[in-house]
Parts: structure tokens; sequence; C-alpha cells
């Protein structure tokens, strides 16, 4: 059996080895990712997002529990930024498998972020397609929600869950404006702790003041056509009709889970009838192809100019000061594009 | 006399345009630039970061004295995150302009930022590069040091100044990595202030712990080649023997700015010591070279997509889902630079 067909029978160590290659930005992981794409998009991507504390991890056992009874299997893709390196995180992947260790149906991988600049999403993006294509029903992505870089994996999700823990009060005001922007169902865990439903209605008054706020895909494009790649890639594409949910859960005793499953299948509901449309598939299609497109474009740029000495022969022309960098940049991408693509 | 030459004569109306196209994304400014690069690279470039009420504002114009007092012009860039729109800048302008309103040797200009990936520095390099080369001898870049946005910007600088206020004490812990990393000298601002030694002890102990920690381009460059072309852009360049400074003072009285005076000539004798070296040289260059190179590979990316439909064509044929992403984007990459470059 080829190794896709492997995949496609979800194999444990076709899988794991897939995985590397996309986390070590291997050639084959994308040749491999190209013949896998035409089985993606089936699975369910749930996003869980929320501060170290909020008990993500706990609640994200408590959902494998259900979608398993359910019947369906489960994959999660845990990114730790606190983690340098993958040490701490297959301790923890470790720990959290325990439970699940002999159920074929769950598959659970940390990853550690690396980067300012996009190396958290390069990963993410190609490992979330990949499980799709493999047949993991449901796809589960649980970040820290503090930075852009976790924002951008959250949008890949179809319904997103934001975790909060009462006592955050003053700090909701804080949150990002990105984190709201993708939350489709507020979580309030650890809600028997004092000041739950102070936290609630905060939420609540937030969510008011906030309706009608989100640009729209049109507004961002024609923001002078200067950011309208990074634009058009940060819209969030979701069901417009869709008003967030607040749950309140004690996810280390299961309790408000089954208030939490129920806001989670009403917003796959409305996802599922937006989905519909065709002008939703493409959104979702567009935004899909423009973050693969965006990696290409700096991956392409980057192996062009380290080919052949081209970046060094660039800098020698710009310390004569006679060739200009913006000039060099325009000759380097026509030159690059002449090219043939280097495999992977 | 045409634009270029009164640009080069540092005519204000010639450069308010100039600055206008930049921050509009036009194309006669991506021209404009390329004509007056030659002229460029003479000036200082010095950056001021800090968080909001540590002074900056006060600083700059005490340094914009010191400067003019020794004859020298001053361009003073002040990015401006908490203003989406450019009114608050500009009332902003008003107010600080009007110590300097009748002294042709001072321009200031306010920017507000925009978007989250790579809006702000797009215009901010452009409008340093021409400042640069429009002959203003000191270019003073002012960002509020909080995002990943103003340490790329803080990266152009020659010298860079971090601004704390006493009882920042705990947050000094929480400050992020990149700040600290683009800090040649710690200004402890408003150092009449209780704890302004505190802080200088706990500026001092973080110096000692942090020493050693930077990782140098060719380890950067080593990273699997992932996230290379990020991390060659995000290293800074700049003297290695320099251990950054620490200076109070007590801005709006005009306290301890001949220290700060002081440890900014003697990085800047540090650093034009290290330009001297082939090796820094072609280094600077090469970031300067892959910040536009990286702009302009996603703006040719982009104006492709947008030009004969070539976007809608694409995800019409993901729809089907017989075309994957990945071969797309390949193809659309070989394709672009077949094309001649638009304009701009």
């Amino acid at each position: 059996m080829d190794f896709v067909s492997r995949l496609l029978a979800r194999e444990v160590l076709a899988g794991a080895r897939l995985l590397r290659w996309i986390d070590d930005g291997l050639p084959e992981a994308r040749e491999t990712l190209k013949r896998l794409y035409p089985h993606a998009g089936r699975a369910m991507i749930l996003g869980i997002t929320g501060n170290p504390g909020s008990g993500k991890s706990t609640l994200t056992d408590q959902l494998i529990r259900r979608f398993r009874a359910r019947g369906k299997t489960v994959a999660v893709v845990a990114v730790d930024p606190s983690s340098p390196f993958s040490g701490g995180a297959i301790l923890g992947d470790r720990i959290r498998m325990q439970d699940h260790a002999l159920d074929e149906g769950v598959f659970i991988r940390s990853f550690a972020t690396r980067g300012h600049l996009g190396g958290l999403t390069n990963t993410t993006t190609d490992v979330v397609h990949a499980l799709d294509a493999m047949g993991w029903e449901v796809v589960l992505i649980e970040t820290v929600g503090v930075g852009q870089d976790e924002v951008e994996v959250q949008r890949l999700a179809h319904t997103t869950l934001v975790l909060m823990t009462p006592g955050m009060g003053d700090e909701i005001q804080a949150i990002k404006a990105g984190i709201l922007e993708i939350a489709d169902v507020f979580v309030v865990n650890k809600a028997d702790r004092e000041g739950a439903d102070r936290t609630v209605r905060e939420l609540e008054h937030m969510l008011d003041l906030g309706r009608g706020v989100r640009p729209t895909l049109a507004e961002l494009m024609h923001h002078g056509g200067k950011v309208a790649l990074a634009a058009a890639e940060e819209e969030r594409v979701a069901p417009e009709a869709w008003v967030p949910r607040i749950v309140k859960t004690v996810a280390f005793r299961g309790e408000g889970i089954d208030g939490l499953m129920e806001a989670i299948d009403a917003h796959r509901a409305e996802y599922l009838r937006a989905s519909q449309e065709p002008d939703f598939q493409r959104a979702r299609l567009r935004q899909e192809f423009l973050e693969i497109y965006r990696r290409t474009l700096i991956a392409r740029g980057w192996s062009y100019l380290m080919s052949e000495d081209h970046l060094g022969r660039i800098v020698d022309k710009m310390r004569t000061r006679v060739r200009d960098p913006y000039s060099l940049a325009d000759e380097a991408v026509a030159d690059l594009g002449a090219r043939p693509p280097a495999p992977g």
C-alpha cells in the first residue's frame, strides 16, 4: 500500500510520519498534501482557546468523551507556545494521552510554536488539512489565546470556543479584539467560583456593544489595496446570522457540558446551513488559498535568494548604491517566476 | 525643478506629497523611492519606544532641542497605534508642532497604524528611507512599544532608546523579548518618582541574565529553512561589542538629558565603527533588501490574483476539489513571474 493510501486508512505510523515531515518543513510534506487534498473538507474543525489556567485541557477531554460517545473519531492539535522545544509538549501529550491511550479513535498531538512571523501558522494549517483528509471526523485545535498567531490558527476552525474564568472581570476589557472576532461560543469555565454571573453579564454587555462592528471582506479589500492580501486572509468567514452564545461549565466535574454541546451543535447547524451558499464556500476556499499562496510566495522567494548566491549578488549591487533595492526586488520576483519551482 | 530635485532640496510641500503617496500606497511612491535611493544612507536613525505615559513625546522634544543646538536637522516619525484614523494623529502633530512650528530644520509627522499584518511596517520603512534621502540628518522614530509591528519598525533604527518608568517593577519581567532585543539604551524616565533605583537595579539584573542569549543570523538561518526569510528579517544588525546602558531622566524638567546624549553619542560611535566592517554593511543591506523583497512578493502576488480574475478562477478550481491549492499556488507564482510588473 502506498503512503497516501496508508494515510487515508488512518494508519497511526504513517500519520505520525507526515506530521513530522510537516513540522520539519520537508518538501515531501507538500507533495503529500497535494495528493491528500481531494480527500479533505469533511471534518468538523473545532477551536478552543483561552488563557493558561482556564481549563482548556480538561474541557478538551470532556469534549473528546462526548464526541466518542457519538461514535466520532477525534484528533486534537494542541499548540503550546510556552514550550519552545518539543520536549515539554511531548510530556504533555503523554499525560493527556493516558485516558485515551487505548482508543484508536483518538489522536492527540502537541506542537511547540516557533518564531514570531508565521512560524506557527505554517505548520498548524497543514496539520489540520492533513488530519481532515485522513478522515478524522472532529479536529480540535487547542491554543492559548494570546497572540496574533493564535487568532490566525483559530480562523481555520468552523466553530471556536473562547474560555473565560470568573474574576477575569477587569481583564475582559483588555481582551484583544481578534479573540472576540473569532468567538462563536464563550465558555465561562470554573463557574462554581465567585463572580461567574458577573463575568457572564460583562460578556453579554460586551457582545451588545460589539455587534455589527466586524468589517466585511469587501470593506477590508477596499482599504487602498495596501494591506489587501493580509486583510482578506484575516477576515474570518463565519455565518453572519450567528449570535455568540455564553455557556457556564465546571469542566473537571463535567457540569454544563450538555449545554456546551448543545451550543456547539447549534452553531454547527448554522455553519452547515451557511456552507450551502456558493458565496460562503468561495469565501472559505479563497481564504484557504490565500494562506497557502502567501506561504508559497515567501518560500519560493526565499529559496530563489538562497540559490546561485542571488542574495549575495543583490547585496553587492546595493553596496555601491548604484542599484536600488526596490528595482532589485522587482527583478528578483520576475526572475524567480521564470524558473521551475524547486520540489516542495 | 523636477519632483526628485525638490525632494532633495527638502522642499516641505514636495516632502508632504511623497509621504502622502507612501501612506496611500500609490505606485508613484515606489518609483520616487527608486530614484531617491542613491541619496539615502546618510541619516542617523534614532528609535524611541515605550509604553503610553512613559514620556516619549516630552523626551522627543528634548532630543529635538539638543540636536538642533548642534545644528542638525531633525525629522520625527511618530507611529500612533492608538488611533485607527489619522484625525487623532493630526491633532497630536499640531500640539507637538507648536514649539517647532517656525523651525524649518524640524519636520514632525504622525502615522496611524493599520491592520495587523505588516501594515505598519509597509509605510514606516519607506517613510524613513525617504526622509533619509531627502537629507534630514536625524530621523527619529517614535513608537509605542507593544507589538511585533513596533519591534519591526525599531529594527530600522541605528540606536534605539527604550523608555521605562519607576514602578513598572513587576512588569519588567513581562516585557516582550523583542523589545529587549532592540534596546541600546534604557531610559528610566520620571526618575524623581519613588522606585527609580529599583527599576534600574532590575534592568541591570535582567541585562546580566540576558547577555549572550541573542541568536546569530547563522543560527536563525539554519532553522530548517522554514522561517528563514522571517528570521533573517527579524535579526537586528547591531554592534556586537555594545553593552546596553541605563540612563535616568526627568524629561519634562530636562534632567538627565546630558547623560542620555552622552549614551546616544557613545552608541553612535560604536555603530559607525561597526559600519566600517564589510560584513556589518552587508548584513544591514541584506535586511533592508529582505524587508522590501517580502513586501514586493506580497504586493506582486496580490495584484496578480486581482488581475484577469485569477483568484476567482483558482477558487472555482478548488471548489471541485480536482485541483489542490498547493499546486495552484505553485502555478500562480510561476505565472506572475512571467509577466511584466505593474508600475509600482
